[in-house]
């Protein structure tokens, strides 16, 4: 077997495509607790880095790594015989896809945490790993340093999955905690957390939902077993969030999350969708603070669990990739088909956004006249959606005072029959801009 | 191989050591799931139940399970050559014991539930583990629901731990939350517990710590590496607590929890004990409510994860065994080494309760006279203890009216200099009776 001394003290080759801060906690999770990891592991193996793929030779000769380790060929690293185990850190659908494909092609397991490229273009990567009977592992790519796919994959293998509900981007957690402590706007909180550090430079991906997106597809597929085309995903970022409606939630009981939202609603048939929501201020989730992540999954036998921690970070990813190296090293060699990931399911399906149902907060933007309240609540009563509650700032103090947001929390219906009914209160001439609607989530 | 058939559709045979409320839950999950579990496997492995050793077959004739599997004779499960792996859900130590070091003699892989079993006789079961080579699953033996073995041993393999802090005791969770939201004392909310089914009959080991602290044995070991002897861990339970003190505890800020803490002062040198203490309300432990457990992780790469779920009951704890099956199943055959837990170190110690640190909240039973307060801090300042604050629930309505208790919150020191402190005070003729301790966890 390539790269494996057959002697006790087995080592297990390992080729790093990418090293940046990822890559680079890897290396120094491994010289730090390589003789711990030696110590727990039943088999005698030694993970040991023999090539790394960068893009520029001049940003790594800092010596923390010998630098004839360092390569600009990919091939060089996926294709050395001493090389067992290829790890994509690199990002990106592109030269990603190459590695691993040409990896799998060869036998090597893979380890990766590239959620885009696994959402994006897993059904063929899976495909090959089915093909040369070689394992893709990315725990990694979900929520950084929680064990989540792991839990979801073997832990609860004996549940059916009826939900998952996840904060599983960090960096809009953060907006939005710092939009609802501080009052700031999203444009002000987005350049807090960039000069923080957490958020990056090009921000697009974290708070337009994709990132999180992406996230909730694998975990979809991980619990259902069929591939999810992402264009097929209702996703909606946060760049829309407005503090009066942070603010409102405040006052009605409920805190903004962006939140991932995996249901199956019969055999098959999953409910997967990702926007900024009302979570009750009492759920657990309600508590998930700062740049930390939780997911929370409801299985038939295990009833309800939460998982919670950092998701993201050199160290937190870090020490997921270093598992899976743990995994596919101690694997290496075994006989019979990989335990890796397969998609299992051809029939699986999504419910259509239209319907899918939750309660809803609306907020609609009013000329304060006489009437107002019952045109909008006639519109609603023609569709069969109920109100629960109406609320809308008024000052005590002045009950003259006009009002301007008037706000309306829904009975659970579908989303499509409130779109439709939205549409006709739009068209009233009282309502002066397209309303802004959160789902209120049961958890 | 034992039990397996060579073709596409192994077989594994599973034999039952008890069919109670865990022992049915399993059977049904198998039933009810089974489908969904094959579907999941890359391997082709039908888990099938072949024996189920009961004390009474009088009992056992529902007609849900096969009466012809059912037997009184444990041999009969062990022995059988159809059973491939056995399943110890019978408690105890002693026919426990045969039963799962019998079936490692014949290399038959274990899966129990069993924390009094590993913790007081661990090092002789994974001396017979290794012995045979054959390993011994224990997945729902700690926090049913929640999957920590695993999360600890493979999520967290490349990490030094350097703590972890549970509340692994749903019942006192139970109880003490009662008595604080009530306002009732132990035995009304033990009682309240017994109706509902929260607590046993026998509630001792759920009140006295030792059920906990049999999981912070385990959990210790599998974090460490090394067999903790029972006898040296220090376990309070919650059968002390009053509801002055829980009521004190809510007007500084804190909750009661019964808490299980480990941590690594140096490499090898553990801290565990199991005792109720101050966590403070706005920690995610804190939050944790009726019978559910919660295990919060600290990792030197992964920073710091929590776990919480569900810790008993028929469905949580069956999942738990369903998944260690599905893996004993799926290793049946393979060759090596098998990869379940070994203690790997034998360098390790506990460190002396003496010398752990906390901060501590002391509540003394005092007569209100001239000078008691500077008495008091008088012998803490010559044991050079740090005082934060004191509380004394005065009357402002009536300045005059005495007061019996005084609090004392303590800065940080060790536990052995704070007692030699207490004995002193405790020989004041202004105090009534032995102070009261808490500590305060800083999480």
């Amino acid at each position: 077997m390539n790269g494996l001394e057959s002697a006790g003290n087995r080592v297990c080759g390992i080729g790093l495509a990418g090293c940046g801060t990822v890559g680079m906690g890897v290396v120094r999770t491994l010289a730090r607790n390589g003789a711990l990891i030696r110590q727990r592991l039943a088999a005698d193996v030694t993970l040991e880095v023999k090539k790394i793929l960068v893009r520029d030779l001049a940003k790594h000769r800092s010596g923390e790594v010998a630098p004839e380790l360092f390569t600009r060929d990919w091939q060089a690293v996926v294709e050395d015989p001493a090389v067992s185990v290829v790890v994509e850190l690199i990002g990106g659908t592109d030269l990603a896809f190459t590695i691993v494909a040409r990896a799998l092609e060869l036998g090597k397991p893979v380890v990766t945490g590239n959620k885009a490229l696994l959402a994006e273009r897993g059904e063929e990567l899976f495909g090959l790993s089915r093909k040369y009977n070689t394992p893709i592992h990315f725990e990694a790519a979900v929520a950084g340093g929680i064990p989540i796919i792991k839990s979801v994959r073997e832990a609860f293998v004996g549940n059916r999955i009826t939900a998952m509900t996840g904060i599983i981007n960090g960096t809009s957690n953060y907006i939005l905690q710092r939009m609802a402590e501080a009052g700031l706007d999203f444009q002000s909180a987005l350049a807090e957390a960039q000069q923080l550090g957490y958020a990056e430079a090009d921000p697009t991906l974290d708070v337009n939902g994709w990132d999180a997106a992406h996230k909730a597809i694998l975990l979809a597929t991980l619990a259902y077993g069929f591939p999810i085309a992402t264009e097929s995903v209702h996703v909606l970022g946060i760049q829309q969030v407005k503090p009066i409606d942070i603010e409102f939630a405040k006052q009605l009981g409920y805190v903004v999350k962006l939140l991932a939202v995996i249901r199956e609603h019969s055999e098959g048939a999953v409910e997967i969708r990702l926007q900024p929501s009302f979570v009750s201020r009492s759920h657990i989730l309600a508590s998930v603070n700062g740049v930390f992540n939780a997911v929370a999954v409801h299985g038939d036998a295990v009833g309800d669990a939460v998982f919670y921690g950092r998701g993201a970070g050199q160290d937190p990813t870090a020490s997921a990739v270093v598992a899976d190296l743990v995994e596919a090293a101690s694997a290496c060699g075994a006989e019979g088909k990989h335990r890796g990931f397969l998609p299992w399911s051809e029939g699986g399906s999504l419910v259509p956004i239209e319907d899918t149902e939750t309660a809803y907060y609306v907020r609609f933007d009013v000329t304060d006249r006489l009437g107002v309240i019952a045109e909008i609540a006639q519109v609603l009563a023609a569709a069969k959606i109920g109100i629960s509650g109406t609320h809308s700032p008024v000052n005590p103090e002045d009950p003259e005072a006009a009002f301007v947001d008037m706000v309306f929390l829904l009975h659970r219906c579908p989303y499509g029959t409130l779109q439709q009914a939205l549409k006709k209160i739009e068209a009233l001439d009282c309502v002066n801009s397209p309303p802004v609607v959160f789902r209120i989530e049961v958890l």
